[in-house]
């Protein structure tokens, strides 16, 4: 597959791009589109990005019936000085092969699909919005499209990029969420597709988030679904707990997400010498800790929100109130630090970022 | 939504019906389709009945990404006097609405679907096979088709019928089937998805699927996802097991399908003074009863199979041979009546059947 050409079409109207400020997440997408498409005897083949433009199946595609499908997210960010910055795509692509994995998804060159993803980011670069909080929201995905309605895999696939400027995902900005705790819907289980980024979890994931927004609350804290005791995730996001001084996120006992922004965090918290551990934590374990005034502050990790704040935790009608409801210094400085990187206005020691010429 | 009226537009081309003797499952569609339109301000509105066609949607839309969507299963068969039947659609109906509910879709009028599936067999009549063990199988579904990369609740979606003339699911006919029973991997969990009919726990099933066909195993039998011990589904099929003379089925729990063949089965047991409970079952008291002798036989129910007697369990490399891997007596009954039934060759006294006119 290296050797594949990616053929291009150009789009002949340009659309109007949307103004940086009233950008919201995923609403809007830009002229052009990669895909690529595979069947069982030629492989992945046809490389090509066209215009952005709707896809055609037939409905009986097994997409539509049995869900085989993965995705990822990352994003394009614009420098003060007209660079653009990927940050830690080969993660993506890593773990889109994992995804293919366990969903019986055929691999993809990781190599070949980065530099599909970079041949169509150079291509719609102005489409980057500068903004503060802004990028452009990169979502591949592949989709299983055999028209056949016995359950097994797809011998056909699709493997699509689109683009999409956003604004912060969050509308409230940086601003402390409000989660519940999720006691009655599980999300995934041991065993399950938890790990994988593949629609039915979060399909699954709609009806808990439904119930705790009537509630006022903008995302679910998933519990693990056999004991629904121990800690997993938030909707589209890792979480961390400081304690006492110290930093600790569940660890992935493959039902959580191994997230890009965790990995950074966590790497992060390493080098600056602040103590973190990844490990099982149980709800009662956070819930002794803020009885005992040692839970310092908690915080959400993920590619659309960065890091997001976690102003209260709400556990079976316990309220608890994390740092006053306000976001935390660490909780700051990590968002400062990771933004910084992601959009060059600080040295990047570790290499994480990549740019696009 | 009651007194909308169905739009035709009649196929210009027909296609060629295929041998009856040659039909699989699910690979040849009809000459037309049922489509109607879901928005939050319309409702269910625009049901027609058009050419069998592709189906066009944006890129984003949520079906390619969040997997909110569901479906159902049902058949039609031609008596020999040429009457065609439907078995017990109105279940399938009000098990639409109970996926619904789960996925945060829109509730659909049960009566006006039932009304429209209906009217796209008529039209279809010719498509139905008659020889024995092959029916027309009827495909609703309904997918989510907002173009918005949230997580959230579509506002958007489509329902369509589709169907397709179809021979034995299982290529063995009523010849028994070799089940695996899986360790590793999980289908559901109390407080998931498993009780509704949606992608996703399809998409999750795969992958069992794929190790255990390996092994020379048609279907995998699913365990509870929090012990592992207690008895769920196989794959496309509740499940059965005969004991010393009573017959037991895992209750509905929540996370199994609540299949309408497994209702049936049940009536049919009680009406004909077999004893039959639901209940939970262990995989140890299988193989206890197993080991005692007092194991007689095991099936599965479901539409595409109707009966699937199982002549071999295999649970952690034991090999548990079930009546001798032969259709045991009770199995080919059932088996007898319900296609009896359902191709109207027998008297009805549950008044399961739906004649279309
Ligand atoms: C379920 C889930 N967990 C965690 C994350 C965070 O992962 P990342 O940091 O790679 O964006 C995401 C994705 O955005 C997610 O969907
Ligand atoms: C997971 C699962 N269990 C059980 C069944 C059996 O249900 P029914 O008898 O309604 O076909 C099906 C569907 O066919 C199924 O998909």
């Amino acid at each position: 597959m290296e050797d594949q050409t990616i053929q291009i079409t150009q789009s002949h109207s340009k659309k109007q791009k949307p103004n940086s400020e009233q950008l919201e997440f995923g609403r809007i997408f830009t002229d052009h589109m990669f895909i690529m498409d595979y069947t069982v005897e030629k492989g992945w083949y046809d490389p090509r990005i066209v215009p952005y433009q709707p896809i055609t199946l037939d409905p009986a595609a097994m997409i539509f019936h049995y869900g085989q499908t993965v995705f990822e997210g990352l994003k394009a960010y614009k420098t003060k000085e007209n660079k653009v910055l990927l940050f830690r795509p080969e993660m993506n692509m890593a773990r889109l092969n994992l995804s293919n994995e366990r969903l019986c998804i055929p691999r993809i060159d990781e190599d070949f699909v980065l530099k599909a993803l970079i041949k169509l980011i150079e291509m719609e670069k102005d489409w980057i919005p500068t903004a503060e909080g802004t990028s452009l929201y990169i979502r591949p995905f592949i989709i299983s499209t055999e028209p056949y309605l016995g359950v097994a895999a797809s011998t056909s696939y699709k493997l699509m990029i689109i683009l999409s400027p956003v604004g912060s995902y969050y509308k409230e900005g940086i601003h402390p969420v409000k989660i519940f705790v999720e006691r009655e819907y599980v999300r995934a289980v041991a065993g399950g597709t938890g790990k994988a980024k593949t629609a039915g979890n979060y399909a699954s994931s709609l009806k808990a988030q439904e119930v705790s927004e009537k509630q006022g609350y903008s995302q679910v804290l998933w519990l693990d679904g056999i004991e629904k005791r121990y800690i997993e995730e938030v909707g589209s996001m890792n979480i961390f707990f400081k304690i006492n001084g110290e930093v600790v996120t569940p660890e992935l006992n493959g039902s959580i997400l191994a997230g890009v922004t965790r990995d950074s965090v966590i790497s992060l918290l390493k080098y600056w010498g602040i103590p973190v551990s990844e490990r099982k934590i149980s709800i009662d374990e956070i819930y002794d800790s803020y009885k005992n005034g040692s839970l310092e502050e908690i915080f959400g990790t993920g590619t659309a929100a960065v890091i997001s704040p976690v102003g209260e935790l709400n556990w079976e009608g316990e309220k608890m109130d994390i740092n006053n409801g306000e976001t935390g210094p660490l909780s700051q400085k990590l968002y400062n630090t990771l933004t910084n990187l992601q959009n060059g206005t600080e040295p990047d020691p570790f290499d994480w970022t990549l740019e696009v010429k």
